[in-house]
């Protein structure tokens, strides 16, 4: 494999800040939260004229720790660590990036482990349900107050990139360039149901008690473990899977049966387990809730063409050929409604036999068309300032 | 859609009948059941000289009752009623079939539920684990015992139909014609990893009670619910749940969020439930991990061609072009390791949009695919008595 041309540097040591918002904040749901905060890192330096200010947005499990480490010797860098930092696609050099975690996450905003307001204990399952568009006025405010009025790019992949899509629209006049990567338009019926199965083997667990499992002080993590497996089956490909893991026997006599036990088994159990004593429960059935909900065109009579006219910023359509959770087709669908609304958009499909978590890794080619593209935005933006 | 010409009629009322085999029977995985019963209904008639027998292989779910009602005014008959009856395409005005519950079922053969010979109560978890060699032995005994020689054909989906494809291998002169149907020569990663998610999720049930729930008088019902819920997702397409979930809603305003249900949850969920109810967890377990062992390759240097060389039958191949477990390539490898070893074989990949599932649905191609090559089958089978 080639080395991309954005192979890049690390930011080094990050702490992550906290943004409160203490003004009532009315959810698509209806409800009405009495404030919200948000936890969020930021990396490089926002710019005089504040136009260089770039928004990652995170996918389902995703969190605002997106690049370097909170400590030397951290063994795991931020989960974007591969496309942010000096030299890389999302150039600390260039840019100021800000990640967060959003409402209704499990990494420090306000979510199903925050106190209710009427300190009666935390939210729990009471937490409201949150929107896409949601997110997206939450990280407005959150723009407001670190001084960005136009976003350079939002960025996200998956649920990430809804987000973006969602900026655009929201905010036409905020958002230069929306970069949406490894999305869809809306979740199809096969997508529903294996956030359903994840749900269902979450709120099926006794342990999950309703949802009131941390007063109870124990925890669904059979049920989590469960949700996690299902939903990395379905960010793999089937031939990713077999180049990786094959039929390969970690232990166990295949003619004997009983004990036999194949790599890719273990490898899940050990995915699944690690995630259940990560994540919270009562945030993950939030949050495939507002994967399954999200469609923007709804609205307009369920004419993309017409949901999108609104916006103004330029497009990138980033999509993998393996990813058969958003394939290709579903990036497309974006695609032909932005340039039946003549945007200007740009699709890029690249080779890659990691299916839907191919946006997560650095594919050379993925590195460059992302990498590119953002050199070019900055450009315009310098061209601009002069 | 124009009908099929082997519509056919309906073989009426069956009586499910026993086969007692006394003497020790030795499994792959060392085991030796002391003997063993199996549970098998015929329908048509053995001709005078026995070379009309075509054997019916179930698969993970499946069983003896393969076609007509067990008493007038059944509300559904037997599993593959479509296929088989008179004028259709196993039609039981020429052929006699004989459809059986598998060695480890749970629908009358010995499994699971059986006790154990010491008479210390059922086996539970303790069956040892059979495989399809198991089967294809087991229901070697079962043609024996009806006079069966050889079959005019050996036929099955899926799981049935690596059984078709053992039977093959391991009876060449026994076999006139396997007829292998949305198959595969083994299982994938995906494939097992979708397999382990669904035992996982039965075994970490805690009504599980590590498979001794009966004696407890309780059952896993969540977890096999689960494990439904998953395998019936990866037998249906993308593009088919969509023509017939989409994103229909069944209840609740999607954009308050909270009790929103989509039609394909509320089918899901009542999918696993009706399972849980109808069969046994201990079997599911067994089934998958015949499944996942399977490879008949393995004891010949991974060399299909050189398992096949034994081989005699002639073969029909069925795939679906929208089966994603066990796509149109699962069942090209099988064939092109049939022609390697300079085998009859035929392969007919059949446009569906039902996936996996299309093999046991009333496609018209399908059945006249099927009803016309066991014409031919029955025209040779008489053309040799004269």
């Amino acid at each position: 494999m080639t080395e991309s041309a954005f192979a890049g540097g690390n930011v080094g040591v990050v702490t992550p800040a906290r943004f409160t918002h203490l003004e009532p904040f009315v959810l698509k749901c209806g409800a009405t939260l009495p404030g919200f905060e948000l936890i969020y890192e930021t990396y490089g330096e926002l710019n005089s004229t504040a136009t260089n200010a770039v928004l990652i947005c995170h996918a389902l499990s995703g969190h605002h720790h997106a690049a370097g480490v909170h400590q030397e010797g951290d063994e795991k860098p931020g989960w974007w660590n591969t496309c942010i930092g000096p030299g890389k696609p999302i150039d600390t050099n260039r840019f100021f990036v800000i990640a967060l975690n959003n409402i209704g996450g499990c990494h420090g905003s306000t979510g199903p482990c925050s106190p209710k307001p009427d300190d009666s204990g935390m939210y729990g399952p009471d937490f409201p349900v949150v929107s896409v568009e949601d997110w997206v006025h939450s990280q407005a405010r959150l723009a407001d107050h670190l001084g960005v009025r136009t976003f350079a790019a939002v960025i996200g992949g998956s649920l990430g990139g809804m987000q973006a899509l969602q900026w655009a629209m929201d905010y036409p006049d905020r958002v230069r360039n929306a970069i949406v990567i490894a999305a869809a338009p809306k979740l199809t019926a096969q997508n529903i149901a294996f956030n359903e199965i994840a749900r269902h083997a979450i709120t099926s667990d006794h342990q999950f008690a309703g949802g009131h499992y941390r007063e109870s002080g124990i925890n669904p993590d059979v049920g989590l473990a469960l949700a996690r497996m299902i939903g990395h089956v379905t960010y793999l490909s089937a031939s990713g899977m077999g180049k990786r893991f094959g039929r390969q026997i970690k232990s166990g006599d295949p003619r004997a049966g009983a004990d036999v036990e194949f790599q890719v088994q273990s490898y899940l159990r050990y995915q699944g387990q690690t995630f259940s004593r990560q994540f919270d429960a009562n945030t993950y059935v939030l949050m495939t809730r507002a994967l399954d909900l999200y469609d923007p065109a709804a609205d307009f009579g369920d004419d993309l063409v017409a949901a999108v006219a609104r916006a103004k910023a330029d497009f990138l359509l980033i999509s993998f050929t393996s990813d058969w959770r958003f394939p290709v087709e579903r990036s497309e669908e974006i695609v032909h409604a932005l340039l039946r609304g003549r945007k200007n958009v740009s699709h890029a499909i690249i080779d890659s036999e990691h299916g839907h978590d191919s946006f997560l890794l650095p594919l050379p080619r993925y590195l460059d068309v992302l990498g590119t593209y953002l050199r070019r935005v900055h450009a315009e933006i310098e061209a601009d300032a002069t």
